[in-house]
Parts: C-alpha cells; sequence; structure tokens
C-alpha cells in the first residue's frame, strides 16, 4: 500500500507534476499545473515544502502546503512504513530528552475486554507493522517544549522552519511562542511533522476532525481521510475516534500524519469504563494521557473548565452541554458530587504534558449548542476558568491554546474573542466555527463558516472545521473535502481582512488570471482546482474553450471582461495608451461641466 | 402541464400535506412535515402565504413562504395559464390606471431577425397559451407607484400584505416607503405576485438569477428554475436573459411567478443591434423598457451611473469592469465620446417607470471584480452618482434601491454600505455578495455568502445570491438551489444579528427539537428538510433511528446531549427540581471555598 495507488487522491496523482515535467511553456491545453518544491534552511535537513503553481504566462505563484511527502513524487511514501522521522535528529541533538521502555500497550487501549493469545486485538492485521520505536521523554523531569526553549531565548529547528514557512523572521516566531501568544504543536514523539504556528500573527489555521464513532468507519478509512483533509489545506487533524480499535487507529494516523495530530484522551479513558461517566478517575485518565503521549499525540483537549459548581448554570439553557467531554465531565462531576478531577490534578497534569511537549487545547465544554445558549453565564465562567488554567499551565512552560464557540450569532461573536484574549492573556483562540444559525443542518459548514470567518479576522488563530454532516452523522470523504474547503476560505478571507502581509498575492495572481482568460492558470490557482475545471467544462468541455474569451455562464457577448479588454484594446494599444485616450475624453468631459443634471433637493 | 407532473419538484409534492392531512398526533413515524396557511387580512382577497411546520409535540412554527401557489394542493396550478391575478382588483380599484393596445411584439423581440409568415418565433408552441391581456399604464401620466400612495398616506392592499407577512403594522410599511428606505416592488402589470418588502427594517430578502445565455439553456430550464428557486425562498428572481427567445422566455417567468422579477433591459437591446454596444441608441433602448414595463417587470437595473469620465478611473484596475451593464454602457460611451444616454435620459426614464410602477435598481456598473479594486474610486465615483439619480427617482415618484459589490475583503464591507447609506438617502442596499477572496472559484456561493451575511447585518436589505458556477457556467438547478440557501443562510443570520423580532423563534424550534432527540421536527425545521434527512439516513436509515437518542456522529455513548438529558433525568424529575438539587451542591461547593486552584501570578 504505497501513495501511488489507493492511499493517494487520484486529484493528488494527476495534478502533482514532479520538478522533472518543469513548468509549462505556455502554450494552450500543456499547463502542468504545480509541483513540490522546497525552501531551504539554514541546514540541509530543513526544507520547507510549498507548492509552486506555474502559470502558463511563465511566471509562478508559492503557496503554502500542507499536504506533507505524499504530493512529492521524488519521496517514496508508504503507509505501512510511516513518514520519515523528519524531526528526530533535531530532538535528539537537543539533549534534555531519553528514550525508555514505555507503558506496555494493553487489550483495553483498543477497546478489548478478554485478551486472546495473541494480545487480543481483533484484527491483528490492522496493528502498525512499522518499526518500532521506543518512546521518548524528558530527562530528570525537564520541561522539553518549545515554550521552555522560546523562553530562554533559542531558535530551534522547528520555529525556524515555521519562519521561513510563514515568511517571518525567527525571532518573531520565538518571542511569540515566549509570550504565549502561539503555540508549535510538536511532541516529541511525533518527530513526522512537518512544524507550523499557530497563533494570530500568522497564517489562521484550519483544523479538521477525523476518527470512527461506535457506530461507522475503519481504522484505513481513518488514515485515508487525515491525508486527504491535508491534501486539501488542513494544517491540523484531530482524531476523535470513540469505538474500538482506538490505539491503533492513533498509531496509524500518527505515523503517516505531517501534519501535529490532536485528541480528546477522555474518550479513551471512557471507552476504558465501557462508557459509564462516573467509573471514571484521575489513575485512569493519566494512564490514557501517556499512553497517546508516548504515540506522539501533539495537542490534547482537556475540559479541566467544567466545574461542579458552574453545571447548575447550564439547567435552563436549550441545548444543555453539547461538548462530548464537557457532558462527560458534568457527568461525573454530579455523580460524584464532586470537583472535576481534571481541575483537581491539572498541575500533575501540566508535569506529564510537559515531559512530551504536549500542547494544551484546553476545552469549552460549556460552549453554546444553540443560537440561544450563546455567550451565557456557564460559558464565560468556564472561559474564566480556562484563564486561569491557562496561567498555571505556563508555570510549567506547557504551551497552551483555548477552545471556543459553538453556536454565536454573528452580533454576539466579537465579544468571545475579546474577553478570550484578555481573559487567557492572549493564548491562541481555537474556534469551532461559530454557527451563526441553527436553522440549517446538512449547511453547517456555510453556517459556520460566515462566523469563523469574522472571529478569525478579530484575532482567532485556529479555525477547527464544520463538516455539512454536523449533527446529521459522521463525515465522509467528500464531507471532509467539503469541511476543509469551506474553512480554507474562511481562514484566507480573514489573512486578508487582516492585512496579513502576502495573503493578497494569490488573490491578485488568480484575478489576473481570470481577466487574462488563462483558464488553466485560474483552475491550477484556485483552492479546488478539479471542481474549478469540472463545472467549466460541465458546459463547455472542449479544448478551445481553455482560452476562450467567456464562459458559459454569459457567453461571448455579454463578457464584461472581454469587452473590458476590447475597450482597452481598441482606445490604445497600452495601458498607458489608453488612460491617456481616456483622461484627454474624461477633461473634455470636466470642462464641458461634468454633469447632466444639477443636484436636486427633495 | 400542471403543478402535480414534472414542473413540481419532488420535494414539494412529497412534503406540502394538505390542510386535511392535519397535523401529526406525535406518533413516530407519523410526521406529516408542513402545509401551506394564510394570514386572513382585512378583506377577503388578502390572504397571506406561510409554511405551517408541524411538530411531532403538538405545536407548530409558522414561516415566512415564498413558494407561491405551487405548494397549495387546493391551488389548481397549470403554467401554460399561469397564476391567478391575485393583485388585479386592488389595481383596477384604485382607478389610475387604463388599459390599452400596448407595442406590438415584434421577431425581433426574441432575436429573430426574419421574419416568417407566422411571425418570426422560431418555435411557435414557445409563446405563452395564457390569456391574453392589455398592458396598463397609469392615466393621465400621474405615478401609480406605492411610492406615490405612501406619500400621500395612503395603506394600500399591497402594503398591508407585506405587513402581516412581516408582523409589523401597516404604518410602519408605508412610513419605510414614503421616507425612501424600503420599496415594494410590484409592476401594475406583473398582478400574479404576493406582494414583499426590501428594505433594512424588513426580513433581509435574497434574489435569485435565472436566464438563459447564448451557450445553453431553454425557456422549459428558466420557468423550472423560477419556480425552483422560490420553493426554496428566493424573494425575487431576475431573468438575466440574454440569447434567443428573450421576450417568450420572460413572458413565461413573469406569468408564472409568485415573486417580483427584475431584469436588466440593456441585455435585450443589445441583442436587438446584434450584440454590437456602440449601435445602441436611446430609442432602442426606451422601446426595451417599455416592452418590459408591459409584460409587467417589476424592477429594471439600470446602468445609469456609468458616466464618460469614471470610464478611465478603472484603466488600472486589475479585473476593469465586470459588470455586464456597466462594460457595455463604458463600450457605448468612449465609442462615440459621449456621456451615457442612461444619463442623459434619466428623467425621461424615470416618467416611463412611473406610470407602470417599475421600481429602479441603480446598478453598480463599476463594482470591483477583484479584491484588489474593492472600494477604489471608479466605484466610489459611481455610487455617488447613484445618489444623485436616486433624489431625481424620487422626484417622479419611482421607487429605487441601489445595487452594491461584488468583490470586497471583510475590513472593507462596511465602508460599502456606511457609505451607502450616506450618500442615497438610505434608500435599500442591494449587493452580489460580496466575495471576500478570489481564490475559491467553485465556492463563490461561500466566499461571498460570508461577505452577504456580514452586509446584510450591517443594513443592506436585499442579497443578490451568487451561485457555486460564478465566474465558471451557467448555473444549472442544483447551482440555483445551493445558492438560495446559502443565501437564506446569510439572511437569516443577518436577521439574528440584527435582532429582528422573532427571528430567533425559528432558531428556538430547531434547537429544541434537538435536544429532545425529535429527528423530523429537526428535518421539517431545516431549511432543507431534504438533504438533512438524507444526511442523516445514510448511516442510520432505519425508521428507529428516527427517535433514538444519537446519531451516527458521536453514537449512542458519546452523544453529549444525551448526557446533558440524562444529568437532568438523574438529578431530578423536573428542570426546576435539578436545579433546586444542583444549585444545593453548588452551594456546598461555594461553602467549601469554591476553587482548588489559587490565582497565580505568571
Amino acid at each position: 500500500m504505497t501513495n501511488k495507488d489507493a492511499r493517494t487522491p487520484a486529484s493528488m496523482r494527476t495534478q502533482a507534476g514532479g520538478p522533472a515535467d518543469g513548468p509549462s511553456n505556455g502554450e494552450a491545453g500543456k499547463s502542468i499545473g504545480w509541483h513540490k518544491a522546497y525552501i531551504e534552511g539554514s541546514r540541509p535537513d530543513l526544507r520547507v515544502p510549498v507548492r509552486q503553481v506555474h502559470l502558463t504566462n511563465g511566471q509562478s505563484v508559492t503557496l503554502y502546503d500542507t499536504s506533507g511527502p505524499y504530493t512529492d513524487p521524488l519521496v517514496d511514501t508508504d503507509v505501512r512504513r510511516g513518514l520519515p522521522p523528519l524531526r528526530e535528529k533535531w530532538i535528539i541533538a537537543r539533549g534534555d530528552t531519553e528514550e525508555y521502555a514505555g507503558r506496555p500497550v494493553r487489550p483495553e487501549d483498543d477497546g478489548i475486554k478478554h485478551t486472546s493469545p495473541r494480545g487480543g486485538l481483533r484484527n491483528l492485521d490492522a496493528v502498525f507493522p512499522g518499526r518500532p520505536r521506543q518512546p521518548r521523554r524528558s530527562r530528570d523531569g525537564r520541561a522539553v517544549t518549545q515554550l521552555a526553549y522560546a523562553r530562554r531565548g533559542e531558535i530551534t529547528p522547528e520555529m525556524e522552519f515555521v519562519a521561513l514557512r510563514e515568511n517571518v523572521s525567527p525571532e518573531v516566531v520565538r518571542e511569540e511562542i515566549a509570550a504565549g501568544r502561539a503555540v508549535l504543536p510538536a511532541n516529541v514523539n511525533h518527530p513526522e511533522i512537518e512544524p507550523m504556528i499557530i497563533g494570530k500573527r500568522f497564517l489562521v489555521k484550519v483544523n479538521a476532525n477525523i476518527g470512527n464513532s461506535a457506530v461507522t468507519s475503519s481504522i484505513e478509512e481513518e488514515v485515508e481521510k487525515m491525508t486527504w483533509a491535508t491534501r486539501w489545506g488542513a494544517d491540523t487533524v484531530m482524531d476523535l475516534s470513540t469505538g474500538r480499535n482506538i490505539h491503533t487507529t492513533r498509531e496509524w494516523v500518527l505515523r503517516n500524519s505531517p501534519v501535529p495530530i490532536g485528541t480528546v484522551p477522555l474518550y479513551q479513558a471512557l471507552e476504558k469504563v465501557d462508557g459509564k461517566a462516573e467509573e471514571l478517575t484521575w489513575e485512569i485518565y493519566k494512564d490514557t494521557v501517556i499512553e497517546q503521549a508516548e504515540q506522539g499525540v501533539d495537542y490534547m483537549t482537556v475540559h479541566a473548565g467544567v466545574r461542579l459548581a458552574y453545571v447548575p448554570l447550564t439547567a435552563n439553557r436549550k441545548t444543555g452541554i453539547v461538548s462530548r467531554g464537557g457532558s462527560i465531565m458534568a457527568a461525573w462531576c454530579l455523580a460524584h458530587h464532586k470537583e472535576s478531577f481534571l481541575y483537581e490534578h491539572f498541575e500533575e497534569l501540566c508535569e506529564i504534558l510537559a515531559a512530551y511537549d504536549v500542547t494544551y487545547s484546553l476545552g469549552d465544554g460549556l460552549r453554546p449548542g444553540s443560537i440561544a445558549d450563546a455567550n451565557d453565564e456557564a460559558q464565560f465562567a468556564e472561559l474564566r476558568t480556562l484563564g486561569e488554567l491557562n496561567r498555571i499551565a505556563r508555570r510549567f512552560h506547557v504551551q497552551t491554546m483555548i477552545e471556543g464557540p459553538g453556536h454565536v450569532p454573528m452580533h454576539k461573536i466579537k465579544e468571545n474573542i475579546d474577553l478570550q484574549q484578555e481573559i487567557c492573556d492572549e493564548a491562541p483562540f481555537y474556534t469551532l466555527g461559530p454557527l451563526t444559525t441553527d436553522v440549517a443542518p446538512a449547511y453547517d459548514h456555510i453556517t459556520s463558516g460566515i462566523g469563523a470567518a469574522m472571529i478569525a479576522w478579530w484575532g482567532t488563530a485556529m479555525l477547527c472545521y464544520v463538516t455539512p454532516k454536523e449533527h446529521l452523522g459522521l463525515p465522509n470523504r467528500d464531507d471532509v473535502k467539503t469541511g476543509v474547503i469551506t474553512y480554507k476560505i474562511a481562514a484566507h478571507a480573514a489573512d486578508l481582512a487582516k492585512g496579513h502581509p502576502g495573503a493578497q498575492e494569490w488573490d491578485d495572481a488568480l484575478s489576473d488570471a481570470r481577466f487574462g482568460f488563462r483558464w488553466e492558470d485560474q483552475f491550477n490557482l484556485a483552492l479546488d482546482p478539479d471542481t474549478a475545471r469540472e463545472f467549466h467544462d460541465e458546459t463547455l468541455p472542449a479544448e478551445p474553450a481553455k482560452t476562450a474569451h467567456f464562459c458559459s455562464m454569459c457567453g461571448p457577448k455579454f463578457c464584461s471582461m472581454k469587452i473590458s479588454q476590447d475597450i482597452r484594446r481598441e482606445h490604445g494599444g497600452t495601458r498607458a495608451e489608453i488612460e491617456e485616450g481616456m483622461a484627454q475624453k474624461s477633461k473634455e468631459f470636466a470642462a464641458a461641466g461634468n454633469r447632466v443634471y444639477l443636484p436636486i433637493a427633495d
């Protein structure tokens, strides 16, 4: 099973031309599209991937690329072996971590109760076959986090990598991480990732959720969804599996993921107690966190802000508690009439996360699940606690971001980001949408894409995608793609609105291609070249239409861009001439009074 | 061809239960869905259609309904006969209009150059077969517009109709129209419409564009698209046909449309001169406007703001002039080195429109077609002229709205609506999107849905939809539906953000159904019940799943809403008891200090 067969999306195979193909010479119908290129860093093993789009006019456009080695024909990938451990040498060179035996994998990690002679896994073929690697953790309990390094002024290779990727100076990256305004999720046990950064000074990021549920889906599907999501631009992926084979699914996903992987350890912990929330204990939870940290999970959602005292605040809500983790913790607190064990053991948890550089994603377990519940007392009470926990995490040098809602009408969105930034000392905000109305199930990628674009403009650092299946079922491959594309739109619209340096170059290149009727360039520059081309070809499939000065939307006589071009051509050979010619006419007109009607009082 | 066969979308037939069906008795699997109902006005012929959704808990929710008589099983519709002329008696009763012979229909109205013995139409079957009706216009050149009536204090049946529809007092409707802050497009020759209003004090409206192009599409398809668009919620429809049979296509559309129809007369005028912009004349244009006014077009886009002096301002643009009408007028101005004939004859045009109550939609021919061109000198120069023309139109009692962009990054959107409201004396703004980025062809319903929601929140009265085919081809039936649904989301999100009275009831009803696991109610309340049901059933198709307390997204153990409900059930029988129980625990906890960690300085 290599990336040349079923594992690789068709579009990846057909579009990725290797460097050998070279850029197009501009002849119609000979466009190559794009290829994978690398920006070289200060050392030979520091190469930042980019997507180089070759235009038919000889120019090229460089785009951020999340698709990993899969789109590089020179790299021989194999999902049974996993990706090359890009960061391994960097981690070892720091000398502050050590390999150790690690926690033995148990059948119950995969939800198996009765062990079989071979260890209990239902399907042994499913076990990840790649080279076994001992887990690694900090020596002597030191914090081996990017935050710790940044605070003492070190610029790690990971920081240099993201600086090149974001086109900023490494010092800016270090400063933002040190200040807690950005996180660089990079578990020492996930050396396969291409480092990326989440913070408001940087490009807005998008997370895609994958994961099986008890009802549907398999390991293979989840790995496929991960590569598929990153192919379309997902910056991180959360594996939210809850059924069987959680451990093994995660192993496959981690070993093959070029992007940071997030999880909610509580889900697996709950499986270990057969779904009975009240039987959860700190020990089971802690064991699960260590299990996942040893595998390489880069960030973990922890619902430590759902405190016993806040649960009654949700009693009058229209939709109660809609976070899975939040509802589990609320059930536990009430069942025991005790404070949350996550809250009570938060410092111990910090020590564990610091030893692997696992980043906190402090979960908003009390986020609103409907327009009616937005910005209520429960939600903001929890947010204040997240601010408190963020400060504790910083004491332990644990990188931290804060999760946000949810369902929020447009006029209440800004309060969310403003309050979060204030309460949480500008820690990165990571929001789910928000959905701006409840009335459109099957279109919640759109109801939430609206809110996501707005909250990202105002400072949210990462957006958790919502797919068309939200509230209705588990997303399939098409839903994952639609969710990612919608959120890339929201993220890029926010980058533009924030005036992010360089963001508009992409729009400009596409608009130039549009005005120049370079259809192939338009397709290749599009967020989704395949669908753009398919839509165009639905009505005008013939090859000459790829250079025609119209499409079927308006037809040849009514194409405004063609008429615009005709104007420029007919009224002068160059743009300067046209301007001069038109300016002359304009002067004549101005001299003639410049208006036909005089202002009239109503 | 009746609405019981191919003309009627399948979903319309299966969902529309007649009053005879009655509301569901609440038994699982027996949900009826919804039926058409009417709010009775002050006279027997004033009945405002609504969509009554019947919930399985015995309640019902009333929603605004644009689908016309087609969804009423008691009305026998037939597209060959047209809809009943609902407003005819109201118009006649006013006594200020008269029938007249009208302009003879000519072969060139349908783009036919050589007349045949039977009148020249290529396909005589295409001629609308319904009862011929003489056109009507004002007597003695009086203004027979809703604006004129409103100004002299009259509340017309049309105003009462929209007041009931919007759940406001008729006096509010009259005031808003009189002040020019709202328009009620209702040509005296389009008596078939169910009156609606466009203004910022009212629900945000959505327009859907249909129309053939020279490349594709037929009359039948366009009528089908119109009924299809209104079925999903389009408040008005613009027929932007540019190929052959423009006149006849429009006749079919008008006679069967329950919503106001808009056009761009310039398109047909250009067809009459074989697509040669320089051959256009005021006489040909005027003749076309009269032709369309006699047919019943309710509002017309007029690009009278594209003045000769502004054309040079577009010379340095990335994408020139992207409005079809704008580019045609710019070409004409430059070819003749003369001021626009639309601008020069604007007062005469006002006289014509006033005689039929055709509403102006003052076109933004110089709107930006790319992020780079947003809010530039050309765009705002034209806007100032539109403000001037709006004041002229008011002198003639012609209702007027103003068209807006286009492509605008999020941070530049608000300036558009603020400036338009200031310059155009709060005349309704009617925007196309705006698209918030250029990089996502095939997803421009989403790039623009984001901008549309925002600009509507800030005061735009009507949104012109954008379909996934924008920039790529002519939308088909699926694209029309996707465009309408996306824009209904944007419009409703804006209604919520504006705090429109009653808007949130819909969200609340759906969220209640969601929290109560009333799946059928969720589907029936959804903007698109069919797709919501289909997505749910993809993984859990069996009937018991329609009452299950989970879906395949999270599975039974991880459904947060189920856990929330369990909490409420286990900790008390009623909500009050739960609250009391939880409040007690909360007090105990508060008494114990209420926190585990003390605030810690970083």
